[in-house]
């Protein structure tokens, strides 16, 4: 059995996002065992699971990707839409742009401290698309 | 219902190379909801989505990766197979070696921009095997 | 048909650490066609597949992504669980806390030199939780 939606979450500025909630609440009663795979269906964000606890980790995502992955690099040549534009494409396959989380017992199985983060890498965007398949 | 086949993609030399076309032609008709899971047998190469519309994308995947993870890194010792060997492996972790795409009303239900690459990361290779698994 | 189980993986130290045989160990006979999707719990850990061979391999990984994620960067903010706890949580989301792996003929469908490793990305662990699904 399959359930398919595609929602549509609108974080507005970078940064790494805690959507956890807003993934369960879109999602009808889970089975007793199974996957969900969550896609966001762009090449400048992207969706990953970290530490949900202590905003900071959040915060030092944003820096040090930033230091990582900058702005303005010299060998960029794909510049025309901006700055922060080739960072995020890079950012984007290396954090990559889904996750398949287990089902268990009508629960996503994270652990205890995991969260889903939805990456925005643009500094601005308007919302992003995110297709939930859930096989049980 | 599940379909699976295993197939060669020649790209020949390095870089990141556009291969959707080469997926969607080894696939029989594609049900109204599912998963396509790829995955690629190796360990010095790559698969992931990322924009399919601006060649000069993938031509700085190539560039700023290549500085992200040098050849002849003084820390490498896995040296043997040549000076693209050891970050060929890095980059296939760090890129990734699969991807789960949603298929959605008999397509693949990818972003507008998004397109599937082949990452070669050694500069020569024979021909890249590939498996197709797709759910329904 | 869904098969699941969770099972605890004690590598206790920090590296990149071969589980494949663990991981089919706690697999029943496996299907003609399917998919085995393996998820760590954590994050300041992660799972990958990589070259299997030479171990030089895996010492390389652990050199070179100290040095790409480095200890007391002067950015991070989240240092009170000590300083290898930043660097794990960057690293869980770079290289990533999932794989899924084709099943074909009753036998994982890995490439030659493809092995699962375990990163630990902590100094010290106790035992690790991974969810292993497997689709038919």
């Amino acid at each position: 059995m399959i359930y398919q939606t595609e929602i549509s979450v609108n974080v507005g500025v970078r940064g790494y996002h805690l959507i956890t909630h807003q993934i369960i609440e879109n999602l009808p009663s889970m089975p007793e065992k199974g996957l969900l795979h969550l896609f966001i269906k762009h090449t400048s964000a992207g969706i990953t699971l970290n530490e949900d606890a202590d905003p900071s980790v959040r915060t030092d995502f944003e820096s040090f990707m930033n230091k990582l992955i900058p702005e303005n690099d010299p060998v960029y040549t794909h510049t025309m839409e901006g700055p922060d534009d080739m960072p995020a494409h890079l950012k984007s396959s290396l954090i990559g742009n889904s996750v398949t989380i287990p089902i268990t017992g009508g629960r996503l199985n994270l652990g205890t401290w995991q969260g889903i983060y939805l990456c925005e890498f643009r500094n601005y965007s308007s919302s992003r698309k995110i297709v939930l398949t859930m096989y049980s």
